[in-house]
């Protein structure tokens, strides 16, 4: 755990430069806005340890790169987030001398990030001249990053300053094998008053896209151009003058335009033009308004107040800002990255995180069109997801563990074909979807087609096992990723059949059009009843850690054949696992890495009974690690439902700053954005009980004991709710929409707005 | 299939040159001489496709490559044996045409591995030129390979003939990641007399020795020397004259030097003058001469004649050969790599192969201490087996699954560390070594510091299973490698146990300079005796697939829960599986690449009952598909000793001109080097019954139908014999050596010489 930044409600600050931290804090002021982002690094030359990364949405390479013995279904090569150009990058020199904070001493440093506004404000004195610099990239035109600088001398003195302003096409990944780059230049030009710059993936065997990429900058500035930066592989644009005591301003705006929007390379770079004539006549201060708006409709929706714990306060928002830099559904083509844009490994690629864990917090707090997209995104890429089956040599829909286009680009068996569970996941989030809206068109069209896919994948991955009477699956991975290749995992086994239920119950149902394409037939959904009667599902009656009798679910054939050590008795120098046992101790380990055996419980609380959660939390939490970071916030949820207030809120601290506080010890590396959702999934699941019930909203929630209070505002059916907790009980009120009945802690109450 | 030479006794010959096959004949006409080795590739031009290769024993390289998310105890590094530089290439000029056999038109084309001599004959008729080229690497001098060519004018016409022989160090491996180069040229240098070039590997990062590989070349020529060549990466020197009817000769001698050899790049240097200093005075009859008495000596102790099946009889020479010219024991830090000098992929690494399947054969056809160096190789590599049991956080020695060096090379976890019962082949070859030999000097000394580290290894790698009362083994890879990551595969199991018990046994045996420095205290034997009584071994009543009831073995916990589909009931065009399937589909399969259950039944014949014996070989050979060259034969030994003499026969056909026919079409990577033991096993284990039984020398013959009879040289404790079946019926000679008594078929025989 490190905790660098100040605690405050609405800003992440810091009033110093520890180079050691330097990686952490540009993971933590990261920018985004669904179409591009990137990290936190300085605009200026900083030759200290600092790790660079700007990247677009849905621009990828597939690393061609195999090691060991490849064999039949594994993918041919694995897809990668790359770091596009750098058009942050400066030059600041000051009365000649270059300025670099890792050489040049400094005073008054501050840092910080104003997540009610998305602006990220950089200041420090540096040689008797104060350096302030704004950016940010805005969420009303997707296309437009813009900076700042204001320049005052403030020790009586005049300056001569020079700020070159960069676009740099010469980037890489850090894991690039072989230093492999990924980008050729097509086209560049500087005057005195832009620079252009358009760069393209290079070539690649596997018939992935190449992508272009370009980025133009323009200026408003105090101070004239006095030349122009045109290199092999950068451009920029150079202003000089004099700094006084009244401050100076230069202002940069990039537009970066990609072939993703525009057919022709000729039309990216015609497009940078056109969004630029769009703005003309905009002042900074009109593109910061159309920017800040678009962050206070968003919060306005979100918002989740926390009152005698600022910490708290403060990781929710952060947790939410990040969540929504990443993605808020503008393009049913972008997916939520695990890392966002604020790292390279894992990266901008598409996980099951997406469906197991974001869409649960969307739903709340977005527009459902926002989810739409989401369900879109995978249907898009349903061709992939039969690609992926037929590499197994198998029938349906299998989703890919790791995609930027539906194929599956993740290149470890154990995970890409091993665990499949996720495909159950992506029919959940249908039946999710359907379940808190009410919105049944999505299901009974296009997300059917989707639906029987997966059903389809399982019926043919599932074997009959002859002397048990009973249909298995065999060599998986389940959630619990400490194990691999297991057979009969508990969770899997329950969530193919489940699929396999969903898909009968609802196919009657299903549009004509998409009937008649499906044709499913009656021997098929004979089988598919054969499978949910005979799916193998055993049950055992075992101890637990403090001896109590339990009978429990199995999590996979030989779970129980283990040295059955809890976590609580291991030497605490052990932990994390994963940092130190080798992988071998891992996987022959009781260690569970996130919920497995309970995962199903989180999906569908009301699925099992209360004595049936009871045992196999009771039973299995003792051996779990958490040391997945989408752990916790299922465990909170889990606890809260068992009535374990105090549990429930010690998982949730887990969650909550998980990034801020570095628990994990690898922000360095990039924020864990799929695990932002934790924190408030535990808040509105875990502490405020919220189910929905026979199309009915339901709460039954509590205060955690340090807490003074809690709001949220939460999205339903067309209604904005706010939903606060505080000593004095817990009171929901309409704010916007028709009437709604809810259930509040056991009492049906009638809202109106 | 696919058979390119001619079958004859003693020679491997065709009279074509079909481009396509280009790759195939080069692996077939590999030369080595366990110091060097070379594919059959051309000397001359050769555009068309080619497979080159020279490789040097013990010459490697670490690739540093990593894909997917390195864990703890992976591999630091993918070992690799690389390709050399390349010192038989040469460009032929014919009245100023370059000849190239892809482009220049030939006739009388001939190609002949003379298996008895060890020397490789090419002629062809090219623009009136027979040109003749000898090639061979000298088992009498190690760092001497020596090729002659012969041109003679055959059109009356004469000839302007110009030969430029080269050495290249230009030189890559196929299967180069990024194309990456392993050498960099250290010093060169070139006149009309010699030619010398030395390289060294690159700067690896993991503190594996860089290897200096000098070559010099001095040729006899009767044509005049008329120039040299120094260019970058190769030097070479020129002859030029006229060919007339008379021929002419020129002979190229190269002498290879390395580091391994030499403390410094001087020494390398030095010695190659050195070398050639001592042959200065021979001719080139004097140097086959020595080759070829070198070769005769090896035939006398080992030759197999069959008779009446010419296939087979070439079949087991060219097996023998290629074993002898990979491995002869002449340097205890070389092994014996599973594609030898002749190809890159598994290429000079030191895998399980050795000791399951080379030692057994050369414990029967070669001097003692030929095994005694290979058992010295694993000897000198115990700090490397620590270090990997430690890398995996265990105690004790885990011997590699592949490795140049001891430390764990390969870098696929299924392999690395789960197929972990390579470890007690490597004590098994101490007891078979002891067995055959009777000498237990070396199970008594640094033996024994193999055995315990093992023994300690399997102490640490078991658990205790509470509610089965029983030590267990999880997460490993049988032999059967077509599964992974199971749980108490019975044949690790059993081995695990034999090892213990093994250890158990001898220790108070060991000389006491080991026992101190072993130290196996009281507590330890007994933990090892409680592992030993109880080990988790199932057996299970079952139905083989002809409906009969046997009682078998459980292969591992839950193949028993598979779809069982025998090999017999798949539709043919879905073998061999792993062309044809997904790897996912064959981990879920019951289908068994090698013999995995009764594996150590062909290490313990006597060990098990004849009742076990058919009751799993029924059971299982049905579903063995035998994918891997290793299993045939294993199969055939089975068989024959529960007197299944067709089936035996069939096995052994599937082994013993594997890669003469191309069985398994990939013969053109490389030859299938520790699989050539496959056929000599099957004949002297399986048809001739070999058996040592209370240090008594046992046989139990069968003569195959087709054949008219089969006889074989072997080795024993100091005696050379000879074994003939006939239809008469059995014999057995004493050719050297003490007197002996034997058991021939159940009868008693005192032999004399």
């Amino acid at each position: 755990m490190k905790r660098i930044f100040e605690v405050s409600p609405w800003t992440i600050t810091t009033h110093e430069l520890n180079p050691a931290d330097k990686r952490l804090q540009e993971s933590i002021t990261s920018l985004g806005n669904e179409y591009m982002g990137m990290r936190g690094m300085f605009e200026e030359t900083y030759t200290g340890d600092s790790l660079q990364g700007v990247y677009i949405g849905g621009v990828w390479f597939p690393d061609k790169t195999r090691v060991g013995w490849w064999k039949n279904g594994y993918p041919e090569y694995f897809g990668k987030a790359i770091n596009a150009l750098n058009f942050v990058k400066a030059e600041i020199r000051i009365d000649g001398d270059l300025i670099d904070l890792a050489k040049t001493p400094f005073d008054d440093f501050e840092l910080s990030l104003d997540m009610k506004a998305g602006i990220l404000h950089r200041s420090f004195i540096v040689k008797g001249v104060k350096i302030s610099v704004d950016r940010f990239i805005s969420v009303a035109k997707k296309e437009l990053a813009d900076l700042r600088w204001t320049f005052v001398s403030v020790d009586k003195a005049t300056h001569q300053l020079e700020l070159t302003s960069l676009i740099d096409a010469d980037v890489m990944n850090e894991d690039s094998n072989y230093d492999e780059k990924f980008w050729d230049v097509l086209d560049k030009e500087a005057d005195e008053e832009s620079a252009f710059i358009m760069t393209r993936t290079i070539a690649n065997p596997f018939g992935v896209p190449q992508f272009t990429v370009a980025a133009r900058q323009r200026f408003v500035s105090d101070l004239p151009a006095v030349g122009s930066v045109n290199d092999d592989k950068q451009v920029g644009n150079v202003f000089a003058g004099i700094v006084t005591e009244t401050p100076v301003q230069i202002e940069k705006r990039v537009i970066v335009t990609t072939s993703r929007d525009y057919d022709t390379n000729d039309a990216v770079k015609a497009a940078t033009d056109d969004l630029f004539a769009d703005i003309a006549s905009n002042t900074y201060n009109d593109l910061v308004i159309d920017h800040t708006t678009g962050w206070a409709k968003r919060w306005e929706k979100a918002d989740v107040q926390i009152e005698g714990d600022e910490e708290a306060q403060q990781g929710i928002r952060f947790n939410l800002f990040h969540l929504f830099a990443t993605y808020y559904g503008n393009d049913a083509r972008l997916n939520i990255g695990p890392k966002g844009f604020t790292g390279e490994k894992y990266g901008g690629a598409t996980y099951w995180d997406t469906e197991a864990f974001a869409i649960p917090v969307y739903l709340g707090v977005t527009d459902p069109a926002v989810v739409k997209s989401l369900l879109k995104y995978r249907y898009q890429q349903i061709e992939g997801a039969y690609h992926n089956a037929k590499q197994q040599g198998l029938a349906g829909a299998l989703y890919p563990m790791v995609t930027f286009d539906g194929i599956e680009s993740h290149n470890e068996w154990e995970i890409t074909f091993e665990e499949i569970h996720r495909n159950s996941t992506i029919a959940y989030a249908i039946y999710n979807y359907t379940h808190l809206t009410g919105d049944r068109s999505w299901l009974e069209n296009e997300g059917s087609e989707v639906l029987i896919g997966i059903a389809r994948f399982w019926a043919d991955r599932v074997h009959y096992s002859a002397r048990n009477d009973a249909y298995m699956i065999h060599g998986v991975t389940g959630p619990n990723e400490y194990e691999n290749n297991i057979n009969n995992n508990y969770y899997t086994n329950w969530m193919a059949k489940w699929v396999l239920s969903y898909a009968l119950e609802n196919i009657d149902a299903v549009a004509p059009e998409f009937q008649t394409k499906l044709n499913v037939t009656a021997e098929e959904r004979k089988r598919w009843q054969e499978i949910v009667d005979k799916m193998y599902l055993p049950e055992a009656d075992v101890t637990d850690v403090n001896g109590v009798p339990r009978h429990v679910f199995v999590a996979h054939d030989t779970f129980l054949d283990k040295e059955l050590v809890p976590v609580r008795d291991l030497d605490p120098k052990n932990l994390p696992i994963n940092q130190h046992w080798s992988w071998d101790r891992i996987l022959r380990s009781p260690y569970i890495k996130q919920s497995d055996t309970l995962h199903a419980m989180y999906y569908f609380p009301d699925a099992f009974t209360e004595q049936q959660k009871r045992d196999n939390y009771e039973f299995y939490e003792p051996f779990t690690v958490h040391e997945s970071s989408l752990s916790p916030s299922v465990h909170s949820i889990i606890a809260a439902d068992l009535k374990m207030a105090d549990k429930s809120v010690e998982f949730y601290e887990r969650t909550a700053r998980l990034d801020l506080d570095n628990y994990n010890n690898d922000t360095s590396d990039g924020l864990h954005i799929t695990s932002m959702t934790g924190a408030w999934l535990s808040i509105v699941q875990g502490f405020a009980g919220m189910r929905v019930r026979d199309d009915q909203l339901h709460f039954e929630p509590f205060l955690p004991d340090k807490w003074q209070g809690y709001s949220f505002r939460f999205l339903f059916r067309g209604r904005l709710l706010s939903v606060a907790v505080d000593q004095n009980g817990s009171h929901v009120e309409l704010l916007s929409g028709e009437p709604l009945t809810i259930d509040l802690a056991g009492e049906k109450l009638t809202l109106e707005a």
